[in-house]
């Protein structure tokens, strides 16, 4: 039994990992923490959400520095579900524990610090770390991540946008000087637990949002080697993404090197092809820790169109986390 | 054209409510306060409510002790879309300027005066001006709002409610002693706009609230004259209500009975009866001034099943005052 | 290794179960049968239902008389989810190779066989079978059904209903000549998988139907040994059914009488009470196989509240199923 | 008063256009026609659309080979409601009467006939009128409008993404040779009134369909003069589109002349740009007669990111109509 502890367990993405980790065989939850500053410490997490009921009755514990610094003497993972800020900042008294750490934030996803503060509003504290963290899109780096002290979890959009795009660009499929765009639709979960009037149910209804500026951009542009135009949008359903995805093809790409670049993943029980002519829905990765894609060609134009569907808390967070534990300490389920 | 001021403009009641005011060829919008302490202060109505863009593009005033009392100059009515304690404070400055005034609050609605600690948690300020207050179901009190200088417009579920039970309790048809049940379900919008989890998005789904201690009880029951026991839900849809309720009939009620006490409606183009075994759905009156009822009988039990349907925001709030601000001005659309 | 069959695989309820039994690690999906007439025969369960790619891609088998006739052979349970009358006209077949039933329609519900013409529209082909089968309410009978040959799986509603029902009547806490009165809302999912104008996506929003007939009323009057006033109503989502119920309680019922009915499912992983002041949401629910119970009195009044919240197609149907499968075949994870 | 009849009345965009036309001061609804197989004939209008009792009651009339000549004896103008190929086999006798004929299907949206058989599945009947036809985009149009005997009223897709993209060509803003990328989501409402698994509410969630392939794409292409990649998606809401579009735009374009295109809406009651840093939400035009338009330019790279939201019912339909119906006739509100 792996013994893992999640730092900022009460939001959504924390709650839904606290629930994987709870329900895995090999895994244990050894803590679950929030903010000192949290009203909601001493609380079970099931008392915030009541489907948690007799799964997670775990209370949740204030982030003193006594608890802090007593992490390490339980678990041997840590999940940090906090602030892009407060994860870069926690992680070297995590790591000095001795502890996996599991970033679940942007803390450490870019090697360039400079991005911290275009894109994030803040300097990187640790800088030094960013060379060291692996980031841990599943499916590309079982390597990295089985030999990985720090593991910076995917963003949800990259993760829906890169399981499309690698494929593609590992094999040269795409034009070069092309820019392929990404128009993806997430559900509220993936703006947070907070309340706000952007969030208040009457105000919901599909809009796109960060246009041109939002920093999964770079984070995708970074682990594809491509430059692309990602355009975000918040759709009025809890839980799911979409990314619909137009790209120029390279001269002389045909059907057959689209079907060999996606053929890589299978087998896979997470990433999954659709038959020709199914198209995914939001509804059908809700919930679930898996991605679909789907794609066709535009013979004349040499435009292809792939689709890719998750579940945004899921494989867009908690559930790709966990294949990182597995992963990184070796376990069944792993891949 | 009669000129009418709203305030408490940039709620959600107050919007819809202008721009009511504002297409009525008769009416004209003389202006929009806000509270003193409003962000929105200074803003167009449409820079909050896009789809008012061209259509209410007047900006919110502050409403400062000087604006407060220069209404009147202007304006032969005023619309309160504020707090149950707000309305209550404001509206004696308001008629002392002679303006007839529409309180679309729960400020008004009890001639006893000790409802409101025990159900609104604040001693009324004015109780000498509850006995003044003419309660403003359209249908049934044109008369007395005609002369009124003061309409407190009812509540949304009262609307849907009483639209339904007050012919019942007139024909003397519920049963001496029973209790109705009083089913409903609301769209978010009853709420209010300012942000809250409860409101959330990722939070709202069916779920009872105020069980056996909503404030609406005591509005339905006092205007009905008959106890009842009210339920109140919040569904997860943005505009209208459906209330549900079950009747133990007195004793040799038939269904002639019930047609003619429904009967009273025809000819009525906000309260509509639908044919025999058609039920109302909350979008078939989203967004309309109208009220649709259908009801049916258990002959063996002396059951009947009544339901009712409205826009919560229209025929439960603004349409409805806009109707009691016709029928108080004799304008054309008054019924 | 318990070998199990579903006979009507393709809809959402034999979709829910296969999958649930194709998880469970003591049960095997031993043959997913269609209708000789169905269009989806020979495609894997998972063509119909992208989500159970790589779960369930089980082939879906026309039910000829040769393949029925052979069930028997590889299985030792089967499941029924098909329409009333075919399962009534399977069953005896099924039996009499030794098969144990679930029935998961109205087939085996009633043993007052009258019961069917009235409310289902047909003739009840084999009466004698209505006394044989046990109703699979899984909390309130698992001697019966551990011991059951044929195993009528409770109704969605019914199941709401009397699981917040049942502990009152039980406790004889129900006033005398009282009627109960229920309101729920059902998911579209609950009207099954075939396209209609009624659960058409436009067509969809909150409602009443059935009102004063809807067989599960009888079904629900039956088990509870109790007169109510059922109410369905359709609601704009896809799972779970919230059910809200009025009861008039008996003189002198406090509410330590009613902690300690609503007591008996302490310890239940499957039917949990709220804390006090929390109400069940349907979300909470929606894909899982809980129940949420919630309870409120009106000391002066002696009126109860009790809102029951489960998922129309797990509780409500398959997980209900599994639990009955699992009671019945004395498997570990029965309670 | 101008008399107009509308056909295929019974459907989403003809019970919008009938109510339109009914409650315009200058119109009046002389007829409302459904085909002979309809199991719809002789109901009145508001038995299928609840929400039209007492707005529209006329009944519908079968569209006998007699009732279909007797139409230009008490209407001027005719509205086509109907299937694209019903829609060009009545067109030529609906002329011969007299009538101005507004088709609102795809029958007579393009000069060349060969896109019939290509896209729409049927060799065109009358292949002459095709030059005839006016393409009926309102605001870009009205000249040609108010001399035409037959208008092709827009499709929805094209509308919402002609309106943002016509100024950028028209002021050859647009790289040559590059390949605008409209990504569009759909209300339900886009599919029509027939029932169909696709449109089932459990299986409608955001989705692509139609990808590299659909009709509307080469009428986009046709009325900007250039190539698209067009991808339509089905969104989980009733009313309304989005299309937001990524353009790459010539060498030295920038803001000001982005402004200046676009400023030719300015004083359009209908066509409006939002103030910079808003974007268009769905429920901000759904029932509306409006398109909201924002946009944004990356500098850097040359790329604009426009968005275009109306209802796909109202501008993308039956409100443009509207709209060169009284274009055509001179009336009041015409622009």
């Amino acid at each position: 039994m792996i013994q893992v502890a999640v730092i900022g367990g009460s939001g959504y993405t924390g709650a839904v990992l606290a629930k994987l980790i709870a329900s895995h065989p090999q895994l244990s939850l050894s803590g679950l923490y929030v903010s000192e500053a949290s009203q909601d410490q001493g609380k079970p997490l099931s008392s915030l959400y009541p489907e948690l009921l007799g799964l997670v009755d775990l209370a949740l514990t204030p982030l003193t520095e006594g608890n802090l610094q007593a992490i390490g003497q339980q678990a041997q993972a840590v999940c940090l579900a906090t602030e892009h800020q407060i994860s870069a900042e926690l992680a070297p008294q995590l790591l000095a524990q001795g502890l996996v750490v599991f970033d679940l934030s942007g803390g450490h996803r870019f090697e360039d610090a400079e991005v911290y503060p275009q894109f994030y509003g803040f300097e990187h504290p640790q800088p030094a770390l960013l060379n060291e963290a692996v980031y841990g899109l599943a499916e590309w780096a079982p390597e990295a991540i089985a030999q990985a002290q720090l593991v910076a979890v995917p963003g949800c959009y990259p993760t829906a946008s890169l399981l499309a795009l690698k494929p593609l660009a590992q094999a040269g499929l795409i034009a070069n000087g092309s820019l392929p765009v990404i128009n993806a639709v997430s559900g509220v979960s993936g703006a947070g637990r907070k309340a706000s009037q952007t969030t208040s149910f009457c105000n919901v209804s599909l809009t796109p949002y960060g246009v041109l500026g939002h920093r999964h951009q770079p984070e995708i542009e970074t682990q594809l080697g491509h430059d692309v135009v990602f355009t975000p949008h918040l759709g009025a359903f809890k839980r799911g993404i979409l990314a619909t995805i137009t790209v120029a093809l390279a001269d002389g790409v045909n059907d057959q090197d689209l079907a060999e670049a996606y053929g890589q993943y299978e087998g896979s029980d997470k990433v999954q092809l659709l038959p020709a002519g199914q198209w995914p829905k939001v509804d059908d990765v809700a919930g679930t820790d898996r991605c679909l894609l789907a794609w066709k060609r535009d013979e004349q134009r040499q435009i292809l169109v792939v689709a890719s569907a998750i579940d945004n808390l899921m494989k867009g967070a908690a559930s790709q986390a966990l294949q990182c534990i597995l992963i990184r300490f070796n376990l069944g389920g792993a891949q």
